[in-house]
């Protein structure tokens, strides 16, 4: 299990994930780690972060799905249930499959009582009044009324798997807010964490110089003259 | 016209969709009875049920459909708001088209004054705004300004179509609410009801008992034991 | 650039994207002139109007793109932030990819300080909460984090573009309300303007009517007795 | 049905779909006339021309569909294989759907047997190398293995149906060549024959000029100077 | 590995996917177990059949994708070289995305050196001209020139996947021919084995009753009557 | 416009456009430089190169496009017809449509007498059967009958496009194969054409012994020593 500094937890437990995707591609060239095609179930309550725990599903077989899967020792969802950490966010490769709902109020309050820090599918959930009501922040693609069964079945955990068209590996770093889900590669999500406050300082320093009537051209981004500038303000300022 | 029993009818309008696609799956063997890609104008005011009464479109042809269609006796749209019968769903099959409108405030006013308990639509609406103040339930692909005859005309009523993907045969039973929107086939209308309270007092207590720490397995779907458990439960809080 | 008559502005800015739709499909024969597949950042500030301005992307190239374009003399997207003239709606042709974002708080803020009505964009809208917060009305395809450059670049300004499957021509006048975004040819914007209030008029008697127990049926559309019944109605009230 | 002018039928037999749905275009005003994603299962036989009887198919319930509905004497399939007129077109609305076959061997040569002309479906067909053997010109999706019943079950004939996205009702007269598939409205087909072959004609000379080095500008379209020139030629080959 | 009597694999091999989806759907309620949107490289050489040996993909990320993957010992594609057995099929899950290519003429040249029976893949397959000539049957996408990281990387072996919509698990029997390609579970091969080749042999001997000008009714499906003039045939020709 | 060295076209018309991306990916990191969702028209005639002369549509407006467009002596596509190169690959941005057919034989016969090296679109074509006849190799989404003006207009030449899914300078240089359409930035065609014939003789020496039965292990990339053994073979064969 990848673990990261308390510090770096901190950080990006605060920063927007406009930010972290730009430093991930200024910094790093990572393109795309951002979960596509997902929203919110509560917006007022979308915010979370934590190392990913991975689920996979499959399409459904007639004689696979239809019976109480839960109830088999080796299903991949009892197993999530079972051994996903504190602070964790579960991410569920649901195949991109908006039809069915992956959980219903039951398993999330089962992930809540495991301290699950937010949940994350590119598929359906169900219940979703009752999982707004119960506080678990998930991005999905839209309530869904029929159980996975119907079209998908878990089969496995802990292995990469594509969310949203994204790749996630257990332990990536996943931080959500209104803009949606980024993915941080654990490798740099220390680098990212340090950059980050610096960042949004001083894009909030350009947005100011902006609204008062600067053009963009020089400001954003900065030339030398108005790195210098920004510099001795935020000097100033401490 | 399908008739069903009363107690039918005062227990599926307050039934979930997500139990009522579980016992269609599970007892019945219906995988996929909820309509796909669908959401209410109006978050709070998406709870409604009734029997299905059915409107069909085709693509418009450009000598067929820019005049009044409306203004045609034969118009299928016309024959809708004349013959639908009090506290029926209005189902109308747009060939999954958002970027029309299939009503506006008019006719929706015209479907509130026959008393019509809710719309689905895998197509656009028109007067949005107009509409959720209105009051009239309705989920749809989404707000569309433009008129219907830009793209599509009404066809035929009360045929078997399809909406969200899924079949609807008039008189089918429609329930809606957060999660999305069921279509009972109306020969398990009593079953599902006779079902479905039990089905949701079991997750209910279920729910309550994760919440309290215990694990999934052997709980949800509960084993012999845990059944014994929740029947006891049951028998003692009448 | 397109002038407006005064009152031509003043009307479209509260007339309905509904209203108009209907009067350019039967006055003339323009089929699709909504901008489909959009929505509003903020539900309440989503009522915008004016003449369009047009950005256009293409797909990013690795080595054109990563570095900060804004930052060129002819960067489009700069182009756009020091021409665009006060009242006009900025229109984005990005290509419907929404999983990038096209603007963030710092170029929102500098299309608010230069008096931009409001935004349009077939892609997807960084710091959502910011811009909202800002009070910028904007449709698009939803939130997205990531950068730009990780997919597009913005290429040229006041060019043809399609947005949302629609030729929008600089100039043309853009309408948005609860239902979507109205895209009115220059040359009609006069007739649409001397049509769309009695438009309004007649449709909200029209439904009175129906509210009161009418049948639809030679009210909407009106037959020649109802619409004398409508002029003496209004004629009546002035 | 609609019975059409001997020599209508004969003409629209060899005319080009590309001159057809021209014409549809420049004098009739009808802009999509072509059924839309289907290709041919034989290249080397795919030109046809008849009027539609059209078959319409619905999503299947897992209750209706498994048995062998054309054992039932009120399928709607069963019925198109014993009304289907001589020399007809069957037309086939599958919502779409490649991921199934509509017919197989056994129903084509049935439908071969009644003199059918062609078969157009927006669907899957199966046992295409044999249907390719028994000489059937089909223009479909794409060849699938699996039976319609898996997913789609036939509904009603000589209904109005969309099919490739595009109206057709029955009678409609279509013609299908490299190009795809034009559906022409029955009212228009004398109209249209009338014009073709001079269109065709015209457009084959002007190639010859074109070919021989003169420019596109005012010969294609023909300006008056030109359409004279064509004139006398025509003329002087007679 | 799942192993299969010599006397089952011998009539798969010439058995047609349109017979035993047919089986599938009707003997063993299995509603799609074709694998959809691919299509041979050869159309003349595109009936094989064999387990399936399964390799699974995820989206690529630019650290870990751009260098020789192939090179690295624990890469799964050199290991799906390594290990797959002879007669096998290898059925790659490129997640649909048909715009990379998964094999090129090195790698087909290497599992044609192993004994492999035919590849398929949902994904796109590179130097489909040498493909071709080398004489390997696949059925894929389609051709796409880019290596496949620019998009995918493969990530583990003998793992289930999913592969044009359907579940296939190691060891399931996989059937090809001009029709598209069926997955057989691996409990029921035997089964359809054993019907296979009299569903054939009565759906041929129906056909030519159809073509003689028999009806379909009471036909295909046969009535009591019509199977045993079935059986009467049969047992005259041994 | 872009000037290439004699050698380099050269190079590049016999080069496949596998190992062309394959270079783009490894030595320059462009990702995906090949245009997505084209088909020949003739798959024996698909290999063509040139410099790209791009042409952009834009979607249709009803009083823009009925009329005959190309009459017009600022129409987009006559100027295309005037300006185009000897040897010049036309690129047409037709917004991926494949409902309406880019050009006909007319306009092909017209590119070819102009000495166009071939065309790619990712919209139709109409009448594929004598553009075939022709010999204009032409990379499009597939044929279809209707004219274009049905839904889309030609707006301007020479300007940044894209064209399935890629950017397409005017002047990039194109190359088309079985395989598909590759896009080569103009300043890297120099390097490209350097390193692709060596790198295609690798990758047939390579394969060659794949063929003998070594394993792709250290051979497929080459290790240090099997690079030593390709270069010994290399040089023993000059």
């Amino acid at each position: 299990m990848t673990t990261y500094r308390a510090e770096t937890i901190e950080i990006l437990k605060k920063a927007s994930t406009a930010a972290i995707t730009g430093l991930l591609l200024k910094r790093h060239g990572f393109r795309m780690r951002a979960i596509n095609g997902v929203r919110p179930i509560d917006l007022a309550n979308c915010r979370f972060a934590g190392p990913a725990f991975t689920l996979r599903y499959v399409p459904q077989r007639e004689d696979l799905s239809v019976s109480g899967d839960i109830g088999n020792p080796n299903n991949a969802m009892l197993k999530a249930t079972q051994q996903i950490a504190v602070g964790s966010v579960l991410v569920m490769d649901m195949m991109g499959n908006g039809s069915v709902g992956g959980l219903g109020d039951v398993l999330t309050t089962s992930f809540l009582a495991r301290g699950v820090a937010g949940i994350v599918s590119d598929g359906g959930m169900r219940d979703v009044s009752e999982i707004a009501a119960l506080g678990m922040p998930i991005y999905c693609k839209g309530p869904a009324a029929p159980p996975s069964p119907s079209a998908l079945m878990p089969i496995d955990i802990q292995q990469p798997i594509a969310c949203g068209g994204v790749l996630v590996l257990p332990g990536d770093f996943i931080v959500a807010d209104n803009d949606g889900v980024a993915v941080i590669p654990a490798h740099v999500a220390d680098d990212v964490a340090e950059q980050v406050v610096d960042k949004e300082l001083m894009e909030s320093w350009i947005r100011s110089r902006v609204a008062e009537g600067e053009g963009v051209y020089g400001l954003y981004p900065p030339n030398e003259a108005n790195l210098e500038r920004y510099r001795q303000w935020k000097s100033s300022r401490s």
